[in-house]
C-alpha cells in the first residue's frame, strides 16, 4: 500500500463493503504485549499456554479488535477518520500463522453529525468469525489521498 | 511488576475496583502502527497532525483500549482470565506524555458461568475520561501466581 485515499460521508453509501488482511506472527505477540503492557503468559509463553484451554499461545483479542481500527484509518472511511466508538465480541481464539480479515459493512448514516456506524466482523482464514461488533466513526468531509508513511525497522532482542 | 496473583471469581465482590498506568510515548505510536497495520498519519506523522483538529500526533484509540486489556490480564482478575467482550467509546484525544489510568470496577457476577462485567474508565492525568465502555470476561477459577515475563529488548530504527 503506497497510497491511501478515503471515502468521504457522502461516498459511503449503506451496504458499501471493505476488507483489511493481517496475519499473526509471533512478533506480534511480543510487539502487542509491549505497547499495551498486557504481558498474559497466555499469548507468550508457550509452556504455561500448554496448561490451558487453548494448548498453545493465542493473540490478544485487543490485537484482533486493533485490526478493525486499522481497516477504518486505511482501507474505509480511511484517512480523516475519528474513531468514535467500538463493540467487540471475541468469539473464537486466533493462534500462530491464521490469516485474520476484517469484513466492513455500512450500516448506518447519521447526516448531521456525519456519523457512520459500521458492522465490524473479523474472520480467519477457515471463514469463522473470531471477532464480531459494531463500530461508530464521524466520517471525512474532505476527499483526501495520502503517500502511507514507511515505518521504522522494528528489531526484537 | 515481578508476579502476576489473580482474583478468583469467587474472590471478585461487586464495586471491587483496581488500576493500571501507562504514558504514551513516541515509541508506542510506531509500535501500534507497527502492530495493528493501522498507519493512520494522524498518529506518525506530525505535519500531518498539525493540518488537523487535534493539532499534533494523538495514540490510537485502540492503543488506549488495549490498556484495558492489560489491566484485565494483569491485574483484576488477572492470569487466567479470558477475555468476552468490550465495548468502547473514544471521548478525547490522547497526546505524547499523556499518562493514562484504567480503573476497572466489578459491575456484576453472572455465576453459573463465572462471567463478570466490568465498568471500564481510562482517564488522563487531569483525571478527564478518555475512554469510557464495559468489559465482559470469563474469571478464573483457580487462584494462581505467576512469575511475569521480561519481554526481550525492542528496538525502534
Amino acid at each position: 500500500m503506497n497510497q491511501l485515499t478515503n471515502y468521504t460521508f457522502d461516498e459511503l453509501e449503506i451496504g458499501a463493503t471493505a476488507t483489511f488482511e493481517r496475519t499473526l506472527e509471533e512478533k506480534d505477540l511480543i510487539l502487542f504485549a509491549a505497547v499495551s503492557g498486557d504481558i498474559n503468559p497466555l499469548h507468550l509463553d508457550p509452556e504455561f499456554a500448554r496448561t490451558t484451554q487453548f494448548k498453545e499461545r493465542i493473540a490478544h483479542g485487543a490485537w484482533s479488535g486493533s485490526l478493525i481500527s486499522a481497516a477504518l484509518a486505511n482501507v474505509m472511511p480511511g484517512p480523516g477518520t475519528v474513531y468514535l466508538g467500538q463493540s467487540l465480541q471475541f468469539q473464537r481464539p486466533v493462534k500462530l500463522g491464521d490469516t485474520l480479515r476484517v469484513e466492513l459493512e455500512v450500516k448506518d448514516k447519521q447526516e448531521r453529525r456525519k456519523q457512520v456506524t459500521f458492522i465490524t466482523k473479523v474472520v480467519n482464514q477457515q471463514g469463522k468469525t473470531v471477532v464480531s461488533g459494531e463500530a461508530l466513526v464521524m466520517a471525512p468531509s474532505e476527499k483526501m489521498t495520502l503517500d502511507a508513511r514507511t515505518l521504522p525497522t522494528i528489531t526484537i532482542g
